[in-house]
């Protein structure tokens, strides 16, 4: 039997034996959450960096370029991190260049895996119903917020962890925490998050209209996945 | 009004600024359940230590050891990790070196804090009618199993959390998440954890006695400090 387990940070993920292991990564506000909107809306590919340098040499090249560092957008660029900016007609067939502050780095610590996949709310429904068949095992990899795990990223694992308990063994205590976690929020997770460190910095910006989008299950059947160095749809 | 924080691993301690706080380390299962059951029996001082070696050093000098690998005690030491061992009259007016898996690293980790606690159910009510009026921010290190966070040093983190969370602000999500985990649990602590992977580790090893013994909270009215390299009571 596969397993299933989660990582609470990039920073605790070389205790975790990724090289064959499916990881989906998961940072809820607003990075992943992001990215399946902007697939769902057209988006050819996704190009995660690590750094804005990088990214405002992408867009330098003629990429459209999206960056955000701790909530906020820096100057000049295309897009913001919410999702709602990512519902607009130039992003069809476009490739974007993006960096955040936790989402990005989360996915290029993990490129020895079998795959990454990104996860959020969004796309939680096709995410289930396509690791359920898979023969390897799966790692959550939350983003966090600099390192220190969050409210929302758990919250998410645990959903998944959930819809798979039947076909993955839970492999430890992380995964068994976000799992009961979970089962504690789900009857109304805007409630559960309200007092979280990340929703209260996101209100004081004033996006509460995304906090409450980027919990809504099952809203994208998409699944973005890394080929090379660039996000892509499966 | 101060701060409290839970770190839920030594691995990432290096995120939090300890130099202005008190850090409570805790190792349920078993190290600091130990500490705080030799010291209510008697014993003078603790040297915590992070290698074998070391420990085989001390034990040379003529001090009394204790060292823990893995859950197992390898051949020669004077002590398991079992809090039923120091209930003996030779603990009295001794001083003992120990290592174990995850325990020490804890402590020896944060020696740049104001002050390193040593906390377990067993004292949690003397933990927190010490802290309630103390001028620092507190910090609870969880020492975890082998870097990953454990769910039995979350609850404990958790129960402390809510003893104090009226003295002290909740700093982030690491704390909250180990409260709402301790809400859940405080019932029946010991169903809660049943399904945890260090208890299975444990009770393969056929130790279901300490379990239960180490998840009873308020036995004894000690606290364990940090002086220099040597855990004395305060």
């Amino acid at each position: 039997m596969q397993k299933i387990d989660v990582c609470y940070s990039p920073e605790l993920l070389h205790l975790y034996n990724i090289e064959n292991s499916i990881v989906v990564v998961v940072d809820v506000f607003r990075a992943t959450s992001c990215m399946t909107t902007a697939f769902a809306h057209g988006v050819e590919g996704i190009i995660p960096v690590a750094t804005v340098d990088e990214c405002v040499n992408y867009q330098q090249q003629g990429y459209l370029a999206a960056a955000e560092r701790d909530g906020k957008t820096p100057e000049g660029f295309d897009f913001d991190n919410s999702p709602f900016s990512y519902m607009v007609e130039k992003v069809k067939g476009a490739t974007i260049c993006v960096t955040t502050t936790n989402g990005t780095l989360a996915i290029t610590k993990s490129k020895t895996a079998v795959k990454v996949m990104i996860g959020s709310f969004l796309n939680l429904g096709a995410l289930t119903k396509y690791l359920k068949d898979v023969q390897y095992d799966v790692l959550v990899l939350c983003a966090g917020w600099k390192g220190k795990p969050n409210l929302e990223d758990t919250l998410f694992a645990g959903a998944l962890v959930e819809n798979l308990k039947n076909e993955f063994m839970i492999e430890d205590d992380s995964a068994l925490m976000a799992l009961r976690q979970y089962e504690n929020a789900k009857s109304d997770l805007l409630s559960y998050v309200a007092t979280s460190s990340h929703v209260k910095r996101l209100q004081r910006l004033g996006i509460q209209k995304d906090i409450a989008f980027c919990l809504q299950q099952d809203l994208y059947d998409v699944l973005p996945v890394l080929r090379g160095n660039t996000l892509v749809k499966m």
